[in-house]
């Protein structure tokens, strides 16, 4: 594979993938892109999953066991759902190289801290990760080189992280395309409760709400979901079994985030029932300046009708 | 202009667009591209967008005043935002000429029943109707030819609607690229609100939730938006006026539909506090099986990031 210019070798020898859905295939085509990794291993639950994993050659070993993936690496990124880290953590901590890095990209930290810094060895470093970057589609067919582009990394180290294990994590990151940020995992999973976790969930509950209708029928909600409702589909289309996981781990934030957005929903509730079209108006005005930002930030295009990871846009568009 | 291949001569001979908004300016752009208009005229509130709605060429001839557009029309359609409705329909009301066909592209249909309809004199035919198509952009330069392209139009004809003309009416929109289903006012308010105006409230809710936490700042929001967030926004961003009035004229559905929302997601919130897995991932699993219904239906794609407006994307993606 290709190597790193500025010293000859790659930054890591051997990088282990536990797991290869959207994000893990999308580490393995951004690092091979990069030519940061020497060799990429990777470990997958199903054999349907491994098949694949094999058929993308998304990995130069392909291993149905973690610890068979961990064996050498100096790198290990859990990309499996969160609810699996702990017994994930516990199986491959006997078997971890000395100085070799442990991160993850779960969408909880706090929770992804408490279940695997236990298990993790003196002298190998843990630094969890969550990569803000994603679509709607799972498994090892859904992940490409650009997911990372231009979108940002949130790193959550200990207070007493090793500094170079931290520069290295950093540095791949950014190898893959991606910004840095660093915050504790507390701050982390509040900040997701908000602009990830919360949406998904309101997200899946008009879905339900939709198809559980009885005046109106779920082929009207199908045909005539261009008016709004078929954006939340989309993200109500993600996986079941991670989401799941994250809303177990993150109970706090989220219902302290769920009671606020229903308080406000309250309001909008009773401007319409008293026909109050200023505070209306006065509303979704405000919320135009916030998609200002995010356009100004770089994490939209002002493009209408899809506009969502701009490299891979501007590059079919042109 | 074009002509009608099967008669020589257009549907159409003078189209009037009462406001050229998005949906005004698509209007045009695609009754051009059909080439079943003999003339367009239209008149826009604001001297801005009627300099942009001459500079784009929307029109043979942009007025001030509906009245002097609708001089001569035999087809009208109303394309401002459904509150003008009242005053637009008296104004121009006693200028319309016999056998015209009125009609309007208001986002709720018993309102604009009750606002358009008692000033419609005897010998012109008012067809209430509701294209199912936008994006997140307003004003005369977000138009664009292929909005209406394998989406739905419905119209709400009264019982008494005169057959010849909703016939007419129904092909007019064929052409310009959408399906036609029929409805009453009432029905069509029902399943629009939770296809569009609640899945639109909710956006516009989370997004000022968001901006108003004291522990997450609006840059957090804004760089971290990526992970869900941001596609509420772009729903969010769009026309402040537009929905005013569509809640203010829709209340009673919206009322309804939002307390089933409410309800279902304590439910939701319920199982978080319990940590009740099976639940949560039972839940998010049937939101999937909605989403693969829209694909199905042709009303998004499968293509992650992007998908909406099947055909813009199709052809810039090739």
């Amino acid at each position: 594979m290709a190597r790193d210019d500025s010293e000859g070798k790659p930054m890591f020898k051997r990088l282990a993938l536990i797991g290869v859905g959207l994000i893990g295939s999308s580490i393995s085509h951004a690092a091979r892109r990069a030519g940061i990794v020497g060799e990429i291993a990777c470990s997958a639950l199903t054999a349907a999953e491994r098949q694949r994993a094999e058929a993308l050659g998304l990995a130069t070993k392909v291993y149905a066991d973690p610890v068979d993936a961990v064996k050498g690496a100096d790198l290990i990124i859990l990309c499996a759902p969160v609810g699996a880290f702990k017994e994930i953590a516990e199986a491959i901590g006997p078997h971890l190289e000395k100085g070799a890095i442990v991160s993850d990209v779960g969408s909880v930290k706090a929770a992804a801290v408490r279940d695997i810094a236990p298990s993790i060895p003196d002298g190998v470093h843990f630094i969890a990760g969550h990569p803000i970057a994603g679509t709607e589609q799972s498994g090892p067919d859904a992940g490409f080189a650009e997911l990372f582009d231009g979108r940002w990394c949130i790193l959550t180290p200990a207070p007493d992280a090793d500094a170079a294990s931290l520069a290295r994590l950093e540095e791949f990151w950014r190898k893959l395309g991606s910004n840095v940020e660093l915050m504790t995992p507390e701050h982390h999973d509040m900040v997701l409760a908000i602009t990830s976790h919360v949406p998904h969930l309101i997200a899946y509950n008009i879905v339900n709400t939709a198809a559980h209708l009885e005046r109106v029928t779920d082929s009207e909600v199908i045909k005539f979901s261009a008016a709004g409702f078929r954006d939340f589909t989309r993200i109500a289309a993600s996986d079941p079994v991670m989401w799941r996981d994250v809303f177990l781990n993150n109970k706090e934030a989220v219902l302290e985030m769920l009671g606020r957005f229903s308080e406000d929903l309250v309001a909008l509730q009773r401007a319409i029932r008293f026909g109050d079209g200023p505070t209306l108006e006065h509303m979704f005005t405000e919320a135009r300046a916030v998609r200002r930002g995010i356009i100004q930030a770089g994490q939209d295009t002002e493009q209408p009708d899809f506009g969502r990871n701009v490299s891979r846009v501007r590059e079919k568009s042109r």
